[in-house]
């Protein structure tokens, strides 16, 4: 043994501790195309204790350590670099604490988000975060990376979910925050720096999360549409009559035409419309929450807002109308190698985005397929073009397009993240003096540079220093 | 002319640069109790820019200075300190855009809410942050101290309506981070330092925020129950069959009798109950919310967890309804001069936390009224005793009841924050490694110390070491 296994061993105990060829490559890779490789040891703590111990030892040795929820990411950010251990937290699952009066539960960062979603509706409660990995991702790294998902433009992102928080730091160091009321202003706070920052700054153990009653109801619809900015004043009228409204998932003609093919879907309207909304409410009145839903697409349809609409009549009917949108999956291996992008935008320049790529990248890769679709009430887009044969082309694609996002105000990463594959590109969404305050809270908060480092931030200052000084959208 | 009054004129111009005695008494406090203190000069910058190299100038000559808004603060926060300077933010009040498609809005620091929500309704939206100090209160104060109010239950705290930010640093450093989209996961989110930090890390100058459609239908229901435990059951009803749920006060019988002498009210009920709930929801669709509304009630009253419920019949009769709620201000008034405590508790945990403070606040003052009330929902509690003859038994209260807010697992300011009146209770909520963290993140942004210091967190780090570690409540 070593003498970084033996001091981890002593610490966590060899069950703990693995060098197991099959462990080592369960933990060589996140969902991303970056490549795999295995970490030098895999560390399984059972307890927050145990992750801050094992801190300890890894920060005084100076060994790097990459830490693992469900290796769900599309950023790369937790597959391991050269000489690196892994820490997964999968062992930490424990549900602590799950109080029905408030509506909060306690929990340990290696949950499953699927566990914890039944866990609580079982009982009448509903933590509403929810996004395709949901069977493996874990609620740290849900924390971590900020998670989105499908829900936003209801209950808002992971960040508007927790309400405490505790971190082990670099050093060893716990961070015990573990608040559980909405309105707390006692001081900086300071959970609000390890969430979304991809686990640069410190190791998330537990969580308080705020829940919602268990809605009983939904409501779905589907609407078609003359143009993007019908759906703008679709979205704002829903959501000023509508305040269930927990869905607006907007489709652009290509890529319902891609989803009806692929998927073997009938048309849903007698003709064709530039654009497609799928609408969902979530509660708890059947009757008058569906009356409303009815009276404002009525409404939409007499002022020529909608051009036709389909209410599920069914839960089997909602479903139907919901797999054009969850075509998605499919079409992302149809279009295997692809770009894949998940950009934030202005709600005002998003129609003009699309428009201007397809145009881009229609002309200049005629022969791949470019589909867009996106959360409007969240600005969110994403964008699948493939399949492309090399690498080059691909990189002249993502060129393409960031730089476009930074010309219209928006952000590289929505809901996916920086991790490795978007480094490069950072500097188009963060200026020069935001990255270097974040390298500072990184020199900060983990001096030694062991933890998940050289992700989100290029690793180097003179590296950092050479990046062009662009400025952030104002 | 003293060197520094000369450099501050060289960057803002001698307008932006007053000794007037007028002007320094009127920035000689806030709405504190704490002792007022005329600064040495008032500055008065007219853009963000010219923040910036005010700072720059003040740190480079180590020139402390304290940031104003409103002045609407009851934490003492804004109050100056001996040998500071005073920057005001009352100049800077423009509205810079206001996208109508996204509903977002970009403003600066210096305008006051009231104006925001008035602008915004004028064309159809709503800023739902409000607060009694709307008139006074600025925007730029409202991030920092992350404001609450009486709509959190539905539209969250500052904090969740604040997409962007612009932050002068302490060395005059700007941090432009004017993102307009409610997903954005490129890294560390800076912002979130500044927001309820109360200025000891930045000023912030400018605010991209988020904006709902305007409600144009306002439903209001009192209802009388037999418990605490009754009304936690109804507010969950209340989350889960109607969303536009705006509003949820609580009030203990004795605040509403007092309410209804103070007031000259008349008692809303032919009985009296332990406790009263006031419910207001937000929404556009008159008639399916009315109806969404009675029914949850009818199955309230069904089920016993109400006994009894005056829906509102019209704007007239809401107001009435409300105007129990409303003699807050008056009875700060009468129990002058007294104790006004603003502090958070988990739900579970608020009804013997009232009835331990009860009695131990009636045996100790027996000749003194202490009313409770909150918004349920946000895990608000506020409490008045008063009145205190002498400071002595002021602060032996005070003690008495965040001692028992720490046992509850609370915390000692929900909305108010720290300023300089609760820093001596600040260990009762937060640990000694957070407070450290926050010292150290106070050394990184602002080393000269020049930035509101010596607000939040003592300033002198033997005084923090020789604190007790009390830890956080988990």
């Amino acid at each position: 043994m070593t003498d970084l296994q033996q001091a981890l061993v002593e610490q966590l105990g060899d069950q703990c501790v693995s060098l197991d060829p099959g462990v080592l490559d369960a933990h060589a890779g996140d969902w991303s195309d970056t490549e795999k490789r295995r970490p030098s040891l895999v560390l399984t703590p059972r307890t927050p204790d145990e992750v801050a111990r094992a801190l300890g030892v890894l920060s005084a040795l100076r060994q790097k350590v990459v830490v693992q929820g469900g290796l769900t990411g599309l950023a790369g950010g937790a597959t391991p670099q050269a000489g690196e251990v892994a820490m997964s937290l999968a062992k930490m699952n424990a549900i602590e604490e799950f109080d029905q009066v408030g509506g909060t539960i306690t929990v340990q960062a290696g949950l499953a988000l699927e566990q914890l979603q039944t866990h609580v509706e079982a009982q009448g409660w509903f933590f509403p975060l929810d996004l395709g990995a949901r069977g493996s991702c874990q609620i740290g790294g849900n924390a971590a990376t900020n998670a989105g998902g499908n829900r936003v433009v209801r209950f808002g992102v992971m960040r508007d979910l927790i309400l405490g928080m505790e971190v082990a730091l670099a050093d060893g160091t716990v961070l015990t925050m573990m608040n559980k009321v909405t309105k707390n202003t006692t001081g900086i706070d300071l959970k609000q720096l390890f969430i979304g920052s991809e686990g640069i700054l410190g190791v998330i153990t537990r969580l308080v999360l705020k829940l919602e009653p268990k809605p009983t109801v939904a409501n779905t619809a589907l609407c078609a549409l003359g143009s993007f900015d019908a759906a703008t004043r679709l979205l704002k009228e829903l959501r000023r009559r509508l305040p269930a409204l927990s869905s607006f998932e907007l489709m652009w003609d290509d890529f319902m035409s891609a989803a009806m093919e692929i998927g073997g879907l009938k048309a849903p309207f007698a003709t064709r419309s530039p654009v497609y909304v799928l609408v969902e409410t979530l509660g708890g009145s059947e009757e008058s929450e569906r009356k409303a839903l009815e009276e404002v697409l009525e409404y939409a349809l007499e002022n020529e807002i909608v051009d036709d609409v389909i209410v599920a009549q069914s839960l089997d009917h909602a479903r139907q109308l919901w797999a054009y949108r969850e075509t998605v999956g499919e079409l992302l291996s149809r279009l295997k190698p692809h770009a894949a992008f998940d950009v934030g935008l202005p709600m005002i320049e998003m129609d003009g985005f699309v428009t201007a790529m397809k145009q881009a990248l229609t002309s200049r890769f005629p022969e791949q397929t470019h589909l867009f679709f996106g959360h409007l009430g969240d600005g969110n887009l994403h964008l699948l073009s493939g399949p492309y044969a090399n690498m080059a082309d691909m990189h002249q694609v993502e060129t393409l397009v960031y730089e476009q996002v930074q010309k219209a105000g928006g952000c590289i990463s929505a809901e996916h993240g920086i991790g490795v594959v978007k480094q490069e590109f950072l500097h188009l969404s963060r200026s020069s003096a935001e990255t270097d305050l974040m390298r500072k809270l990184k020199n900060l908060l983990d001096p030694c540079g062991i933890l998940n480092d050289a992700r989100v931030i290029a690793p180097d200052l003179s590296q950092g220093g050479a990046q062009p000084a662009t400025p952030a959208p104002h």
